[in-house]
C-alpha cells in the first residue's frame, strides 16, 4: 500500500534538500533500520512470549496468542540508528572548524573559537530528543511490563518529556506565540507575539501528554497503531517538502530537523507495519505509542510547528472527543470497546454498550438521539417499546466507521481508517497554508 | 557503616567546593534521590515479583524468593533526578547572557553571541553521559528480563557506551595521551604526548566493556555489588576533594564534573544498599552492576581520568586475572561459583570445583599447587593419595576472602571483602598522587 508512495517521498525529498546531506543520509539510516527491525523482531518474538508479554487476538479464530510490546524493538532500533547518525550530521560542521588541510583543530582548547563555529546548540537539541524519547521508551516499557493504572498511564508520558522541556529550559527559553491577525485587530493590540511564560511548558508538556496518549487510544484492530503513525510521518513529510523547497531559512532549519527525526522512524514502522498488519503476528505494546507520539511531539515542539502537527491529529483529536461520554462515564463504558468480530463471516461489526443495565441521564438519551440522526452513532431500540434506547455503538472512531460503512474485514477497516486519516490530514496541510496567510498577516511558508 | 563517613564527606565537599552551588544542589539532589529509591522500593517489589522477575536466596535457610532487578528502580531514581539537577546547574551560566534587571536576554536569536557564552559543550557532554547511562539502563533490562548469554552480555555495555563515544567524537576528538617520563627518557622522545586517534575509541569503549562487567563478575554475596560502587564512589571524591582543594582549573572542572556525577549515584546507591545488604529483601540484577560500572567509565572518560578510575578498580581486575582459569575452562568451571552455605552454623565456606571429573592438564596443576603454597587458593587431596588433587576453591575473591580469613556469616564476607577494597584504594590513590609525579615528571594534581 505504501510502497510506491514513499519511493516517490524519497526521490522528491531527495531532490529538495539539494545538497542536504543529513536528509539523505537519513533515508540511508530509515532503510537500515527497516531491515534491522524486520529481521529482529521474528527473532525476538518467542523469548517476549516467554517472559509473559504476550496477547490473545481477540479478532481472530480460536484467538491467537501474539508477543506483545514488540513495538519496543522498533523503538531500540530507532534510538540506535539516532545514535549512529549524529556523526553524520554534525561532522560537517567539525570540518569547518579545522585549521585547514583535513587536520583537525585546536577545537577543544579554544573553547571560544570553536563555540561561536561548531553549533553545539543543534547537538544538545537533538541530543535531548533522542533523551526524551529514550526516556519515553522505558516508562512505556514500565507501563508493558507492569500493566499500570489508566490513571498513571495516562500522566506518564510528562515524565518522558522532562528531559524535553528542561533542556527547552535552560537552551532556548523561547516562550512567545504569534498572535493570528484577526485576534489583533479584535482586540486592537499592537504587539504581534504574546509572550505565554511558563504556560509554554504546560503547553508543551500538554503536547507530551496528548500524542501518546491519543495514539494509545486510537487502537484495538490489527496495524491501526503503527499504520496511523505512518500516515501522520508521511503527512508531516510532505510537509516538511514544501519547506525545504520553498522555505525561509529557518523553516528550512526547523523542517530538516523534522525530515531528519521522522524519515528513520518511518522506516522501524514500517518494519513493525509488516509484522502487525492483518493478520497480525505481533503486538505493538504501548511503548510503541508512547515512543511514536513522542516522536511527533518533539518535532512538533523543537521545529516550532505544534499547532500544524496537532492538526495532523485530527482524526486522534475528534476520537478523543467522541470518546469523552464513556471516558467519563456518561454512557456506561465497557472493558474493551474494540468492535466485534464474527466468527461465522469473519467480518467485524459495531461492538454496542448495554444502556439497559446502567442507563444513561435522560437528557443525554435526547443527545444521543440527535447524534444517531447525524449517523454519528447507531441506537437500538427495544422491540416491544419503539421509544426505548436499550445499546448504542461503543463511541470510537473504530465503531463509527463500521456505522458508517457497514461491517468489513479487520483489514478492510485499518485501511478504511488510515485513508479516512490521510484524506483529513491532506485538506488540514492545505487549509493550513491557505488559511494560514489569512489568520496570520502571511504564511511563514511563503516569507 | 557509612553513616559518618558520609557526612564528613558532604561537608569537606561543601567546604572545598567553596562557591560551587553545583556540588551543593548534587548534594541535594543526592538526599531527595535516596529518599525516593527507598521509598519505591518496597512498593515496587511485589510487582516485580508478580511478573517473573524473581531469584532465590541461596545463602539463606529456606532459600527464600526476593524480588530481583531492583537496581533499575535505583538507576531510574537517578536518571531523573540528574534530568532535574539540569537547570540547577547550567541556569548560572544563563543569568550571564541575559541583558540585565534579570530579563533574559536575545539568546536564541543572537546565537553566535550566546553560543560564546552558553557553554554547550558542558551540556552536551553532560546530556551525552545521561544516556549512555540510558542506554546502559534500557540494555541492563533487556539482560534481566531476557537472561542473554554470557558471550551477548559482556559486550552489550559497548552499546550503552556509543552515545558517549559519538559525542566524544563530534564534540572533543581529543585522543592523545601523556606518555611517561621513564619511557620519554628510554626511547629518547621529545614529544610528551602520543595521539592515539581511534585506538583512543577502542581504549575508551574497552572502559565501557570493563567496568560494568567486572562489577558484575564481583558478585554472589548479599550487598556486594552495591557495596563496592559505593566503595568506590567513596574513593573517587576523595580524589575529587583533592582536585576541588588544590587543583588547576582544568583539573577542578573535570573533577566538579565527576562530584556532580557521583554523589547523586551515591544517593540512590545507599538507598539500594539498605535494601540489599544482608539479609537481603531484594536483589539488584545485572541493570544496577551494568548501570554502576557504566557511571564509573563515563567519569573516567568525560573527565580524562581513566587511568586514576582504574586504578580504584583493582580489585575488580584482582578478581577477572583470578578467575581468568575458570572463565577460559583451564580449571572446570561450575554454574555457580558463590561461597557455599552451610545451614548448620549458618557460616559460608569457600566453594569448591570438582577436579576429578574433569581434571586440569598437569601443568596447571602445578601452577594450581604454587597457587597454594602463597594461601591463593585452597586445595583439596585424595586422602587415599596425597599427591593427587581433588578439588580446590573457586577461583574469585569472594571465595578467596574465605580462604583467607576462615568461614564467616555473609554480612562479615561481604564487609571484609569491603574493608580490603577501601584499603587498597586508598593505598592507590595515594601511589597515584605520590609516584604519578615521578611517572609523568609532574603530577597533574599540583600545577
Amino acid at each position: 500500500m505504501f510502497q510506491k508512495l514513499l519511493v516517490l517521498l524519497a526521490v522528491i525529498l531527495i531532490y529538495c534538500s539539494k545538497q542536504n546531506s543529513a536528509v539523505i543520509a537519513a533515508i540511508g539510516f530509515s532503510i537500515l533500520g527497516y531491515f534491522v527491525t524486520n529481521w529482529l523482531i521474528p527473532r525476538v518474538g518467542p523469548s517476549f512470549i516467554k517472559i509473559g508479554l504476550f496477547g490473545k487476538d481477540l479478532s481472530k479464530p480460536g484467538k491467537p496468542v501474539l508477543p506483545e510490546t514488540i513495538g519496543a524493538v522498533s523503538a531500540t532500533v530507532y534510538l540506535f540508528v539516532m545514535l549512529s547518525y549524529i556523526p553524520f550530521i554534525f561532522y560537517k560542521y567539525m570540518i569547518v572548524s579545522t585549521t585547514g588541510g583535513g587536520q583537525r583543530g585546536p577545537s577543544v582548547e579554544d573553547s571560544s573559537m570553536s563555540a561561536s563555529i561548531f553549533p553545539h546548540n543543534r547537538l544538545s537539541e537533538y541530543l535531548s530528543s533522542i533523551l526524551c524519547l529514550e526516556s519515553t521508551i522505558l516508562i512505556g516499557i514500565a507501563d508493558d511490563l507492569f500493566d499500570l493504572r489508566w490513571r498513571h498511564k495516562f500522566f506518564l508520558p510528562v515524565i518522558g518529556s522532562l528531559p524535553l522541556l528542561l533542556i527547552y529550559y535552560v537552551d532556548f527559553g523561547v516562550t512567545y506565540v504569534l498572535i493570528p491577525g484577526f485576534i489583533k485587530k479584535y482586540f486592537n493590540l499592537t504587539a504581534t507575539i504574546v509572550d505565554l511564560g511558563g504556560l509554554y511548558y504546560v503547553y508543551m508538556a500538554a503536547m507530551g501528554i496528548f500524542c501518546p496518549n491519543s495514539i494509545n487510544i486510537l487502537a484495538g484492530v490489527n496495524g491501526l497503531e503503527v499504520g496511523q503513525s505512518i500516515v501522520i510521518s508521511i503527512l508531516e513529510l510532505l510537509n516538511d517538502i514544501l519547506y525545504l523547497t520553498w522555505g525561509s531559512p529557518d523553516g528550512i532549519a526547523a523542517h530538516r530537523f523534522s525530515a531528519v527525526l521522522i524519515i528513520p522512524f518511518l522506516g522501524v514502522s514500517l518494519a513493525l507495519w509488516k509484522w502487525n498488519r492483518w493478520p497480525a503476528k505481533v503486538f505493538v505494546g504501548d511503548t510503541y505509542c508512547y515512543f511514536a507520539g513522542m516522536v511527533f511531539a518533539v518535532v512538533g515542539i523543537l521545529g516550532h510547528f505544534s499547532k500544524t502537527m496537532l492538526m495532523l491529529f485530527i482524526p486522534q483529536i475528534l476520537n478523543f472527543i467522541y470518546s469523552c461520554p464513556q471516558l467519563f462515564n456518561i454512557v456506561p463504558c465497557p472493558r474493551h470497546r474494540l468492535p466485534r468480530f464474527e466468527a461465522k463471516d469473519g467480518l467485524m461489526y459495531p461492538s454496542r454498550a448495554n444502556l439497559v443495565d446502567n442507563p444513561p441521564k435522560l437528557w443525554f438519551i435526547t443527545i444521543l438521539k440527535a447524534l444517531a440522526f447525524f449517523h454519528l452513532i447507531e441506537l437500538e431500540y427495544d422491540p416491544k417499546d419503539k421509544s426505548k434506547v436499550i445499546s448504542c455503538s461503543n463511541m470510537t472512531l473504530i465503531n463509527l466507521t463500521l456505522v458508517w460503512f457497514g461491517p468489513m474485514r479487520e483489514d478492510a477497516l485499518c485501511n478504511r481508517i488510515l485513508q479516512l486519516q490521510f484524506m483529513v490530514g491532506l485538506a488540514a496541510l492545505f487549509g493550513r497554508h491557505a488559511i494560514g496567510a489569512l489568520l496570520f498577516d502571511h504564511d511563514n511558508l511563503w516569507t
